[in-house]
């Protein structure tokens, strides 16, 4: 794999002779490997996955070009030999997953450390064409499944039916597991940014924030709808949706490669400072998306980070009022050379539910 | 709450005037708190919660008995503050969750850290009775959803149509979330004890594993049936599974206070390798459950534990053979005064699906 070999060159620079990973998601990345238990040394020439017999079928059927080996011990036993079998005398090691005890244990074999922090999460930001495939088929299982709902969207539905009914179209759809758990929340409960769907039943003037994603791959999506149930006075819930409709269109708008994250997150918040709201969007705008449902970049007013081609990022402005209710609307947007394209593409004209 | 003034009393015995718990499950178990970002810190006289802005509310209306502290800063400087202020010299914290990253962060603040393991671990594996309540109920939605699936499980089914099916039948029974996906294993790939469900359909002579689990009020349940396709020659099948019932109702009836796990394992074990299986029950005989799936005791052979009063575990020898399929059958027990008690109520008898 190509990224193998960028870390691969990367090892000098970084001061060590191997890098040790941890975080099951990067040794996915670097490896293929899904097991559960498995983490790789990263070395100069051929690089190392170590796991259990549990996975050894597992592993000769996944991984490419490591050598592999099956762990008896103790982790840090085999980790120590490796090191002497390959002469690697200081050892990376990625000190935002390894706990303090692993460390411990590490620190007391015969080979020096070095914590190490986002060396496999800054290749991971750019995505590989393969990658975006994954991503897009992703948003494709999601958007086939919410299409499947929205039948069953309707007063008198219940947060939990709705949410239960989603997962299992996803899951329909392909999807192995999904990135959290889907929510619905309808009324006030929208105005919660993070609320877990209740048995509340769906009310004339909702509005109802449905927030999922779909995987392929490994590789996930993740969207925002919210649809208003139709009522006697909805003129607030329509300012609110097309509110955050403007501010989402801008902050689009603005992603380009080369600006500041900070950048796009402001095009949505000057916009919805303008109109009122400044107290009442609490998050930030975006995240990345790859192999994790977060990942890097933070698009937020306190990020330093630079956009650039092949991110993978939601825009995700809302609007929470508490006690009334909340809007937010989430799409995942691709960074390329000129301009941004938009991976999803569920209408996002607000959805009156008639029934 | 009882567990948290157990290990108030602890900490001069720990050598502490505090503990920095980090655990999401232990500061669950500590001080009901069910949101994703918080830790405590366990004092002497009142303890502290420290959440972010997100969980205010939620932290409010689930934790009793703490101060709680929005954290606006650096979690660490947060820290530094609490110790400060309650004149905390001495922290104890938990060395099998903080990561390096976290403890090189935390060291650099004026307190002096001491690494612990296992304290609220060793409070968890004895159950209270509003725990044992909760654990049951668990174990209740999951019979009751793999009832209503019985009828679902015929020749031609695939597996993962079941496997999707019954996880909405548990969502239905009120299980918020799930311990684990469920496995449906049928034919060849029932000798794969962790096997993920395929498209693979249902055929005459299969057996078929189901390994699948319930949720109530954060506590889990964790159960295995095997059941076998009607088909033209299935002695062998027949025999597998009767070995395997054999074999756990031995270890079910061996389980009793004051004993070594590994006497628990062995009790199975002896059976299956008596029958000439011994090299194909490559796993332990089970494990704890509780707001963790799999969490203390550890019932397996290499296992020095004690059984004690009120324990709650699995029960789930297996036999598995490469190629043509496997057995596990799987029980959740609590551990009584003079016996034990068998918390599973599904049927054991093998059952022949005719259609």
């Amino acid at each position: 794999m190509q990224n193998r070999s960028i870390l691969n060159k990367r090892l000098p620079a970084l001061g060590v002779d191997a890098i040790l990973i941890t975080d099951l998601v990067n040794v996915r990345y670097l490896s293929g490997f899904t097991g559960s238990s498995g983490s790789l040394i990263i070395t100069k020439k051929k690089s190392v996955l170590l796991t259990d017999f549990r996975y050894q079928e597992q592993a000769a059927e996944e991984v490419r070009g490591f050598d592999v080996i099956i762990e008896h011990g103790e982790r840090t036993k085999e980790i120590e030999a490796v090191c002497h079998a390959k002469g690697i005398k200081k050892l990376g090691f990625e000190e935002q997953n390894v706990t303090y005890s692993f460390y411990r244990n590490l620190s007391k074999r015969k080979v020096s450390l070095k914590p190490l922090a986002n060396t496999v999460e800054s290749l991971r930001i750019i995505k590989a064409s393969q990658e975006l495939s994954h991503i897009n088929s992703a948003v494709k299982r999601a958007e086939s499944a919410f299409r499947k709902l929205m039948p069953h969207i309707r007063a008198g539905a219940s947060e939990q039916k709705l949410a239960l009914t989603l997962e299992y179209l996803l899951k329909k759809e392909g999807c192995k597991r999904l990135p959290f758990a889907v929510i619905v929340a309808s009324g006030p409960m929208s105005a919660l940014p993070h609320a877990q769907p209740t048995e509340r039943k769906l009310k004339k003037g909702d509005l109802v924030v449905f927030d999922w994603g779909g995987e392929s791959e490994g590789y996930y999506s993740d969207m925002t709808r919210t649809v208003l149930v139709k009522g006697n006075n909805i003129s607030k819930q329509k300012e609110l949706y097309y509110t955050v409709f403007e501010a989402q269109s801008r902050a689009i708008k603005a992603v380009k490669s080369g600006i500041l994250s900070a950048v796009v997150d402001a095009a949505a918040r000057d916009y919805i400072n303008k109109k009122g709201y400044e107290d009442f969007f609490g998050h930030g705008t975006g995240h990345g998306v790859g192999l994790a449902v977060h990942e890097k970049p933070v698009v937020s007013w306190r990020n330093k980070e630079t956009i650039r081609e092949n991110m993978v990022f939601t825009v995700e402005p809302g609007i929470y009022l508490p006690g009334f209710g909340g809007v937010r609307i989430e799409d995942m947007v691709t960074v390329g050379k000129s301009r941004c394209e938009v991976m999803t593409s569920l209408p996002k004209k607000l959805k009156i539910i008639e029934r």
